[in-house]
C-alpha cells in the first residue's frame, strides 16, 4: 500500500499571499468604488527591456528554421550565457569563478528549494527570522526539521536567527552550530544589507565549523553603496564553503521569463566529495535546461545596451523606494531598507500587529502591503512595502499614508 | 559539520549518452573523413511549427509593453493553457479531467523526477526493464532503494519487470506487490504500446492493492492504432490510482522550449490525504511556473493550424520510422516498435552485446544508435534507433545497414 511523505503534513496551512489575496478580494467586493493600490507582492511591473525583446525575437526566429533550430540544451546551460556570467558577474568583480561552476536554471526559487537535496537529512539548518519561506519549507518537506509548533510559530529543530531593529536586522552567530546556513542579502523582506567585513565573518565561521552557506543574492542588482558585496565570493575562502544563487527576475524583470543560476565552486568539498558533482547529477537527472530563447534573453542582459536599459529600470524602482522611504519618514514611521534593496520594512505604529496594520491600511488608505509576521514571528509588528509598483501609484500611496 | 546525501553515491557512474558522445568524438577524430549519421539520442530536429513561432513572437511583444507585460505566472499554469489541455487532451477523448487537475511545468523529465517526493520513503517502486533512467535514479537519490549491485546491474530493493521479445515487451504483474508503478507507453526505449484492455488490468491491480501508477505518456502523439489508449484516464477507475505525465517535447518539438504537464486527479487519495494538494504544495514551493511566452506557444499547439502543422511533423518522423522498420526487416533484423512510437528496437545479430553492435555499426556504417543495455540489463542484445533524424540521413543510414 502506497504511503505519502508525511513531512508535508508538518507544513503550516495557508500561504501568506493567498490570505492577502483573499482579504483584498473580499474588501474589493464589499467596496467596489475603492481604488486599491498594491505594494504587497514582490513582482516586477516594468516591461522587458527593448534589447532583450530583440534577442528573444531573434532566438524565436532561429527556432523556426531547420538550420538554426535547437533541441535539448547542454546540461549546465549554454556556454554563451555561462561565459558572460562568469566574466561580468564574477571576474570583473575580482571573483575567480569559472563558467563550468555555473549552473543555469529556471530561477533562483527552484534552486533554493532543490539545493537541500544534495545534503544529508541529519544537517541542522539556520535561517534568519523573518525569512523567505522557501528555505524552511523545502527542508520541512525533506524531513530535515521537526514538527511545526503553532504556539512558537516555528519549526522545531531549526536554528532561527532573529533580525530586529535592535541588531540592525543582522543575524548574529548562533550559539548552536548549524550545518547549512541560509543567508539572503540584500535581504527579503527587510531590505537590509550585509557589509563585506560582516559577511567575511560568516565565511570564516562556516570554514571553521565545516558548515555550508547557501547565499541567496537575488537582489544584488539593487546594491547602491560601495562597501556592500554583490557576491559572497568577494570574501576570502568563500569558494570552499558557499553556494550562491542568482536570479534574472528582479535584475531584469524576468519573473515571467524564468531564468536564474547557481554557482557551486569546484573547491567546495565535503570530505572527498565535490558538491559540484552532486549538483551536476541532480541537475542532469531532474531538470532539462532553461529554454534556449530565454538563455539568449539572459545573454542580452549583459550587452552594453542591455545593461544600460536594466540600469534605468532599476533606477526607476529605486526612485520608488526613495519616495516610499521619505514618505514614510515624513509621516512619522520608523523605516529601514529601500537603499540597496527594493523592499521597505516599516515598524507598525502603536504596537499594532502586522495583520491589524494590514487591515487598517487596506480600509483607511486602500493600500495593500505584506504583514511582516508572514515571514516569521520576528517579523511581527513589521510590514513590507515594495518598490515594484508604478511611479504614479507609489506617489499616490504615500499621499494616502500622510493622511492616515 | 555538514554531511552530504549519501544516496547519491549509490548511483552508477557514467551516463549512457556521455559514453556514446565520447566514443563518437574519438571515432570522428581518428577518422575525420567519416560521414557520421546520428540516430541515437531522442532529440527532435524539425523546427518549431509556423503557428507556434507566430504565437511566440506575439507573446514576446506583450512582454515588451507595460500594458501587456506578465510577471509571475499562476501556480498551476495559465488558465488559457490548462483549459485547452483539459478540453482537447481529455474531454474530447472521453476523460473527465478538469483544468484544475492539470499542473503546467517545464517538462515531463522534471515532473517524473520530482513526483516521488510526495511519497513516503518506505514505498517499493516497480519499473520496466529496459527503462528511462530518471525513474530509478530519482528514487535512488531520495533513498527509496538499496545499493546499486554492479554484477546484477540493478539497484537492490527495486522491482524490475523484464520487457523482452518473449513477452511482447510488455511488463508482467510482479509477484512482489509494488507501491509505486512507473509505466511509460508508447515506451521509451522499446517503442512498444499497451492496449487498453491490458492497461485496464494494471489500473485494476493498482486499485486492488492501493498502489499508485505513475504513467509517462510523453509519446502519445505518435499513436497511430485505434485500440491504444492515449491517456491512462481512458481506463475505468484510473483517476483513483494514477498520475499522468505529458510533454510537448516530442509532440511539438519543444525539447528546447521546455513545456510539459502533470495530471493529479482530485479523486486520487491516500487515506484522507489528496495527492493533488501535496503536489500543489510541492509545485508552489519549489517551482515558479513555465515562461509565459512558452505557455502561449503551448496554447498554439492546440489551434487548428497548430494541430495540422504538428500532425505533419509527426508524420514526417513516422515516415522515418517506417523507413527504418522496413529497412531493418529487409536487412534481416528482428525489429519492433516504430509503429506507434518514434523508437525502433532491434535485436543485435549473432548474440552480439549492445556495445559490440554499437562499435561495429559506428565503424562499418558510421551510424550512431543507442545500446539497449544502457536502459537496463534486459536491454542487453538490443539496440535503439530513433526516427528523429532528417529524411535524407534516415534513408542513407538504411542503405548502409543493407551493406553491413
Amino acid at each position: 500500500m502506497v504511503t505519502i511523505n508525511e513531512n508535508y503534513l508538518k507544513l503550516p496551512g495557508s500561504y501568506l499571499f493567498s490570505t492577502i489575496g483573499r482579504k483584498v478580494k473580499e474588501y474589493g467586493e464589499a467596496h467596489p468604488e475603492a481604488d486599491i493600490i498594491r505594494l504587497g507582492i514582490g513582482d516586477v511591473t516594468r516591461p522587458i527591456a527593448p534589447t532583450i525583446i530583440k534577442a528573444l525575437h531573434s532566438a524565436v526566429d532561429e527556432m523556426g528554421q531547420e538550420e538554426t533550430f535547437r533541441g535539448y540544451a547542454p546540461d549546465l546551460g549554454y556556454e554563451f550565457l555561462r561565459d558572460v556570467i562568469a566574466q561580468k558577474d564574477y571576474k570583473e568583480r575580482g571573483c575567480d569563478i569559472q563558467a563550468d561552476e555555473i549552473f543555469v536554471s529556471d530561477g533562483a526559487k527552484s534552486d533554493c528549494g532543490n539545493i537541500q537535496e544534495i545534503f544529508g537529512l541529519d544537517n541542522k539548518i539556520a535561517v534568519c527570522d523573518p525569512v523567505y519561506p522557501v528555505y524552511v519549507d523545502s527542508n520541512v518537506m525533506a524531513g530535515r526539521t521537526g514538527e511545526y509548533d503553532a504556539d512558537w510559530q516555528r519549526c522545531k529543530g531549526v536554528v532561527y536567527m532573529p533580525c530586529l531593529e535592535e541588531n540592525g536586522f543582522m543575524p548574529e552567530i548562533p550559539t548552536e552550530v548549524p550545518d547549512l546556513i541560509y543567508l539572503c542579502f540584500p535581504n527579503n523582506p527587510t531590505g537590509a544589507v550585509m557589509k563585506k567585513t560582516d559577511l567575511q565573518r560568516w565565511v570564516d565561521y562556516a570554514r571553521e565549523h565545516k558548515s555550508v552557506i547557501l547565499y541567496d543574492s537575488a537582489y544584488e542588482a539593487y546594491i547602491a553603496e560601495a562597501d556592500v558585496p554583490h557576491s559572497i565570493y568577494e570574501c576570502e575562502g568563500a569558494q570552499e564553503c558557499a553556494i550562491e544563487f542568482r536570479s534574472f527576475s528582479k535584475t531584469a524583470g524576468f519573473t515571467g521569463l524564468r531564468l536564474g543560476y547557481t554557482v557551486v565552486p569546484k573547491a567546495l568539498k565535503v570530505g572527498d566529495v565535490s558538491l559540484h558533482s552532486l549538483w551536476a547529477r541532480r541537475h542532469g537527472t531532474k531538470f532539462n535546461g532553461a529554454p534556449y530563447i530565454v538563455q539568449r534573453a539572459g545573454e542580452a542582459v549583459y550587452s552594453a545596451e542591455g545593461r544600460a536599459q536594466i540600469k534605468e529600470q532599476i533606477a526607476y524602482y529605486m526612485g520608488n523606494a526613495k519616495i516610499i522611504l521619505e514618505g514614510l519618514q515624513a509621516a512619522g514611521f520608523s523605516v529601514s531598507g529601500g537603499v540597496n534593496a527594493p523592499y521597505i520594512w516599516l515598524k507598525t505604529p502603536n504596537t499594532m500587529t502586522s495583520w491589524e496594520f494590514f487591515d487598517m491600511l487596506l480600509e483607511k488608505a486602500n493600500v495593500v502591503g505584506t504583514p511582516g509576521s508572514g515571514f516569521g514571528p520576528h517579523g511581527e509588528h513589521y510590514f513590507r512595502l515594495t518598490a515594484f509598483g508604478s511611479r504614479e501609484n507609489t506617489i499616490r500611496a504615500m499621499e494616502r499614508f500622510k493622511s492616515l
